[in-house]
């Protein structure tokens, strides 16, 4: 990456291949994901997770989420609609993962919302998640640069602006981490890629966010590096939205021919319209 | 209002205009929504309020409902899948908002069902709602003249045999009381008025009730008037449910189409639709 | 049915026109279908239900599930996102069915994937359920073969598979127990019918299965027969699902077909699909 605020237009075919294999790998396996996520999520997470070849299973009980997560190919935990009990159970499930060399994929809904939300967040962002993603509102609160404001859970800033706080974040959690906004950035806390696919009507419609992250958890389960998988997981949905946007009305049909993209999503499509840089 | 029991047909320009004005200044300000809903309604509500222009949040946690609801541009309380947790959540979270300046909705969805829900939707309607709607059931069982019976959360009455118990929880609560249906009624005790829009297939589609709620929460936080706010909301979602209707083939493609006809709609669809009386 | 391994095809008008009747009888008499289901399964549930004619009513708090299971025509209780709380209320829903008079149907979720499901469902079906509903390694795992496997909430056998099973949990609970997949199969321990009606992509939508199960509550609330109505909801989703695989592009317009298929549907698409044997 050359020019950070430049968005990528290479069509870096060696990149968009590996995208498309990890598409074919999770449709291969059918990778058990287990989300812990929130209620406006859990419909749409489940359905992208099934129109891309995935198996999801929600579960939430703290007599069951260690062994569902021991099993899983990928956890994945999302805040959105956080309270006691869950949390509790996220912070089991997510020790249940680790310990059972589950990757995991932390998505930090509205941490910039309140007080309660940080804590929780903090809390979980120590316990070795693979992956966070969030807007550049949740990653600029969560990472060093803090309080960035914003008092509910759409990002008041842009994705670049958030991009030294992702980085630190990634120094201090030893995770992989994802910004996503018109132009996604991806960092390890050393190496940095963006993604610029997408569709505008991606932020008309409620949980696109958590449902690349659930997405994320997918192509964790099948790939061998946790950076190269949400790369992959960025593209995969971006290209979606942006099939999605040529049937679109607006964001309802949107939602809908976004989610049959992922099923119908060819090696062609990926190669001719992956912008990874 | 002259003959209350047809509904009105009149081309009110300046009725019409300001609900136009209304939905722009939603889409232009983009007012943060707290919403503590039911499971059902969250998916529909939510979307409804991006593709109308507000910025929703869901969050029924006791440790952060004070704050969101404080910071909210408008709170919406939903009772449909309570239980005594989310109770305790609901009743902070209201007083929090009229500490806070907040306006706020009630929802009392199948009080009519059981005593457990009248006895949640009294306590909350002592709260100082800015606004109570429901369908013809549910605003007869809380008003005076209580009992209308219906076992679910479906309406087993007309809207216009509600009308005294609207003006009656108006004067008795001091909220602005909307009572929906084939008409709908608005009333804050002393003034009334009708809204004509709508499709039946509005009463095939789960929590579109619910999504009402939802919107209206989404003018309360743009308008002057809390009478003015419900009507604009039955108004647009009456339009878009008449938008929606000339696509739909059954309720599931009516749902897609009335999310889309949301962001769609643009002045002269509310000119040429809004019946106001 | 002669061979069981092979699907039936006959085209039985006297058994396809019992569904069509079931299918009129619960939209002229709307029945109240109560549903204690998982967070994915609510909205498309309650969705499928309105579109075919009943009215759905979602509620799991302890004060009040005794009332509405009491005075509901069906009560649906599915474990898919199960926790302590909602056991409590689902084991006091079930009684109070019972007691009522109120036909029951139990969709084991995701019992093979977690001893504490197991436990949960076990407890359940000793509560008399009327109909047990549920994916081959569902059945087998609750049935007499036990531990057919499985991590999460798909299955990974056949629904020929677990018909042993599927017999001896029908002796063993006095259920008619259905195991759904490319051919369904309903048993009351003795009779046995099939049911070859559906799609391929009903495995790619989320919650498929456990509208199914909702389904079978309106049903009940409307049929004769317990293994009758089991068979009539399993044709009517199939052959929605028929109609909806001529119009869809993926999984997302599938739902949406398929719900509109359930209000859409005519006396003639019946007598045409229904594929009982």
């Amino acid at each position: 990456m050359d020019d950070l605020e430049t968005p990528p237009d290479s069509h870096d075919r060696e990149a968009a291949l590996a995208v498309w294999h990890c598409l074919s790998a999770m449709r291969a396996s059918r990778p058990l994901v287990h989300c812990i996520t929130n209620y406006v999520a859990m419909d749409i997470s489940a359905n992208a997770l099934l129109a891309a070849g995935a198996s999801p299973v929600m579960a939430h009980a703290a007599e069951e989420v260690e062994d569902i997560a021991g099993a899983a190919g990928a956890l994945v935990i999302n805040i959105g609609t956080l309270d006691a009990p869950w949390v509790e159970s996220m912070l089991a499930a997510a020790k249940a993962a680790v310990e059972g060399g589950t990757p995991w994929v932390l998505d930090p809904v509205g941490v910039n919302a309140t007080p309660y939300r940080l804590e929780v967040a903090e809390r979980l962002a120590k316990l070795q998640p693979t992956v966070i993603r969030g807007n550049a509102s949740e990653i600029a609160t969560l990472g060093a640069s803090g309080g960035a404001g914003g008092q509910g859970v759409d990002s008041t800033i842009e994705s670049f602006d958030a991009l030294d706080a992702a980085q630190d974040l990634a120094r201090k959690t030893g995770a992989v981490v994802a910004v996503t906004g018109a132009v996604d950035y991806v960092t390890n806390g050393r190496d940095l890629v963006a993604v610029a696919n997408g569709h505008e009507f991606m932020s008309r419609v409620t949980a696109v966010g958590c449902t690349l992250s659930a997405l994320t958890g997918g192509c964790l389960a099948v790939a061998d590096d946790p950076l190269d998988a949400c790369v992959h997981a960025l593209v995969i949905m971006g290209i979606a939205g942006e099939m999605a946007g040529e049937r679109a009305k607006g964001p309802a049909s949107f939602r809908l021919a976004m989610i049959d993209a992922l099923y119908e999503m060819e090696e062609s499509h990926i190669l001719e319209a992956a912008r990874i840089g």
